[in-house]
C-alpha cells in the first residue's frame, strides 16, 4: 500500500507539472484558519491584484467586507473580530470580481452563487455543535424522483430518513419548502437539515422524523443540472414564464400521497407538519387553507403571506374577501396543534406577517409568534428550523 | 406571485448593493459558451491580472491549457478547437493561483481541488448525451449510513436504485469502489454513475441493477466534511498514519451483508458485481481472491494490482508466493461469469496489468481485457463503467 501511494504521489505531481511551472515560488494557502480567540484569518495569493476583500455574513444580521491586506509573498490576508459559533458563509472580491476561496473545499450554491462556508463550534450546546457533523447516528438522505400527476410530470425530491428508519417502524412526516430561486437541495445543503434533525434526534429534543424537501418550482421537474434542461445558469426567474399545470399548492397532494405509499409513515394528521421559508412559507400558508385537515403543524418562516391563493392577494390593500375568511374559519375550527409564524425584524417582509397576525388576531385564532434579529437569511432559516422540529409530534 | 417576485428582486439587488458599488461598470459574463460549431469559450472578468488562463481535459489523453486574450472591459477570453462529444472539466489560473470560474456554478471536487464541468454532446448515441440527465426514469441516489462490525465503525455509503425499483421485484448489484483520495461521492459526482445508469438502463442497455459506492477509507468514516473530524482539507493522506482495524477487503462482507438486508437484492453469486478504479482496482482485485464465490463479475479499472493480501507486493520482482497462487487457483476454478482487466495506454500503472495479464496468460485463466488512449483519469473510469455495467447481469 506504501508503495501504491508513493508511485500515485508521483503520478499526481507529474499531471499537475504545468501548474507547478507557472506557479514558480507560489506561497502555500491555508485558509480560512479559525483561530484560537474566534477570530477567523481568511489567506489568498493574488501577487497582482490592487484590491482583495472578503465578505461574509460575519455579524449577526448582514453581509460585513473586510479589505485585505497584501503581504511580501503575495498572500492576501484578512482577520475578523471574534465569530460566535455559528455556519459562516463568505466569498472574496478580487480587483471586483466574486470567486470562491480556493484553499476552502466547502461550498455551497444559492441559486447561481457559490459561497465558501467554515463552522465555529465552542461546547456542544451551540449552533456550530448543531450544524455539524458529529459522531451520532445518522439519518439517509436521498434525491428520490416521483410522479406528479397534477403537474404531468416526474419530479426531484430530498428526503430525509432518520437513523432508527427500519422500514418497520412508521415515522411522522415533516415537509419542509424552499423559497424562490431554491430547489430540493436547498434546505439539505444551506439548511443543513440533516445535521439539525440528526442532531437534535440524538439529543432527544427533536421526535425522529422524516423530513420531506420537494422541488416548489411547477415550471421545472428538478435542482439546475439535474433534469433534461441540461447546464443552464440557475436563476431564479428561468422559467417565470413557463405555463405550469397547475400551482405548488394545488399538487402538493402529489407528494404526500407518493411519501404515504412510499415510506412507513405515520399517514393521518397528527403525523403530518408542513413548513417553508419565503416563498415556501406562502405554499406553506396556502397548503394549510387548501387541504385543513391534512397537517396538524405549520411553520410560517419569513413568510410571503400574500402569496396568490384565495383572493387576498394585496397586502396594501388587507381587506380579505369571503373565500379567504372562508378557508381561514375552516383552517382554524379544525384545531390545528400548532400554528407557527416565526420573522426577522429586519425582513422585507414583516409588513405582510404584521398584517397576517392582525387579521389572525382580530378572528381570535390561536398561533404562535417568534421574532429574532435578522432579516431573510439563511441564518435564520436554520434557526426556525431548529426551533419548529423540536415542537412536533410530542403529543 | 408576480408582486412577491418584484419585491424579491428589489430585495436581492440590496443584499448585494455592496458589491454593486465596488464592481462599477462590470461587465456581464457568460461563461462557458458552447458554440454551434463545437468550439467553446471561456470569459473572466480580471481588469488588473497580468496572466490569466484556463486549464482543461480539452484532448483525448491529458490537461492542456490555453492563454486567454484580455479585452477592452477588462474581461480576459479564449476559445478551444472543436471539442468531441465528452464531459469536460476545467479551472482558470490567474496570475498562478488556480480559481473556478465563477460563472459556472456547475462544480465537481476531486479530493481538495474544485473544478468547473461542461458537457458537449452532438447526438444521442454520444458520450456527451450518456453523461447528461435526459428525460427518461430517473434512479434515486441516496447517502446511507451502516454499521461495519468489522472496522468498528459507522460508515457512510453512496447507493443507486434504479427507477423500477419498487421495494418487491429483486435486484442484482454492482458494487463500484473508488481510488486513493476518493470517498462514497466520488463516483456519483466524477464519474457521473447515476446518469449513466439511468441512460443505459432507458436505453436496454445495461439491466436494471443497483449499484453500491462505499468508502473505501477504513481510517475514516465519510466523506470530508460528512464525519465528526469536521471541515478539515481533504488530502489523501489525511488519515495515513492512523491504525485501521481491518482493511477495506477484510471489510467488505459487512457492505454486502447490510445491502442484501437493507435492499431487494438478488443476493447470491450471479446477482453480484465488483469493480473498481486504481486503488479500488486493487481492492476489487484483493476481493476476488478472498471471497471467490460470492461474485460473478470482476471490474479491474486502472489497477493497483500489487496493493497488499496474497503475499505478491512487488510487482518489480513478479514472484508470487504460495497463498497468492492459491487464492488465484481457487478464483479462476470456481469459473466466475467475467474477468475483466481495463487499463489506458498512458496509464501509470500499465506495468502492473501488464505483469498480472502475463501471470494469468501462464496460467491459462479467461479474462477479458480492454486497453485504450490516455492515462489515469475520470474520462476513461466513465468509459469503463460505460462498458462494463453492460456486460453484467445478462444471463
Amino acid at each position: 500500500m506504501k508503495q501504491f501511494m508513493i508511485l500515485v504521489c508521483s503520478f499526481l505531481v507529474a499531471a499537475n507539472g504545468y501548474s507547478q511551472q507557472q506557479l514558480g515560488r507560489r506561497p502555500q494557502v491555508k485558509s480560512p484558519i479559525i483561530n484560537v480567540d474566534g477570530t477567523v484569518t481568511f489567506n489568498f495569493y493574488a501577487p497582482t491584484a490592487q484590491q482583495v476583500s472578503v465578505t461574509g455574513d460575519f455579524d449577526e444580521i448582514s453581509s460585513k467586507t473586510l479589505n485585505m491586506t497584501k503581504q511580501d509573498n503575495g498572500v492576501w490576508t484578512a482577520t475578523t473580530a471574534a465569530l460566535n459559533p455559528e455556519l459562516y458563509s463568505y466569498s472574496l472580491t478580487v480587483d471586483g470580481q466574486r470567486i470562491v476561496d480556493p484553499a476552502n473545499s466547502y461550498v455551497n450554491r444559492d441559486i447561481s452563487t457559490l459561497s465558501n462556508i467554515f463552522i465555529v463550534t465552542k461546547s456542544k450546546d451551540d449552533k456550530g455543535h448543531l450544524y455539524q457533523v458529529n459522531d451520532v447516528p445518522h439519518g439517509t438522505l436521498s434525491r428520490v424522483w416521483y410522479d406528479s400527476p397534477t403537474l404531468g410530470q416526474q419530479r426531484r425530491m430530498t428526503v430525509y430518513l432518520p437513523a432508527a428508519y427500519d422500514g418497520k417502524k412508521r415515522f411522522p412526516v415533516l415537509y419542509l419548502l424552499h423559497g424562490w430561486g431554491g430547489d430540493e437541495t436547498a434546505w439539505g445543503d444551506l439548511g443543513r437539515t440533516s445535521h439539525i434533525l440528526d442532531n437534535l434526534i440524538a439529543e432527544g429534543k427533536a421526535k425522529p422524523m422524516i423530513v420531506v424537501m420537494p422541488n416548489g418550482n411547477p415550471t421545472c421537474n428538478a435542482a439546475p443540472g439535474w433534469w433534461h434542461e441540461g447546464m443552464y445558469t440557475p436563476d431564479g426567474n428561468a422559467f417565470r414564464d413557463r405555463e405550469a399545470k397547475a400551482s405548488m399548492e394545488a399538487s402538493f397532494m402529489d407528494i404526500v400521497h407518493f411519501i404515504d405509499s412510499r415510506y412507513k409513515t405515520i399517514a393521518k394528521r397528527s403525523g403530518r407538519a408542513v413548513s417553508g421559508l419565503s416563498m415556501g412559507g406562502g405554499h406553506t400558508f396556502g397548503i394549510s387553507r387548501l387541504y385543513p385537515e391534512t397537517f396538524d403543524y405549520y411553520g410560517l418562516q419569513s413568510a410571503a403571506t400574500m402569496m396568490a391563493l384565495g383572493g387576498w392577494l394585496n397586502s396594501q390593500d388587507p381587506k380579505p374577501d369571503a373565500e379567504y375568511d372562508a378557508q381561514m374559519a375552516r383552517l382554524f375550527n379544525s384545531k390545528p396543534k400548532l400554528f407557527w409564524i416565526a420573522i426577522g425584524k429586519d425582513d422585507f417582509l414583516m409588513q405582510q406577517n404584521t398584517t397576517l397576525r392582525q387579521y389572525l388576531d382580530t378572528k381570535g385564532y390561536q398561533y404562535e409568534y417568534y421574532e429574532n434579529d435578522g432579516g431573510h437569511i439563511w441564518r435564520n432559516w436554520r434557526i426556525y428550523l431548529t426551533l419548529f422540529s423540536q415542537k412536533l409530534f410530542k403529543e
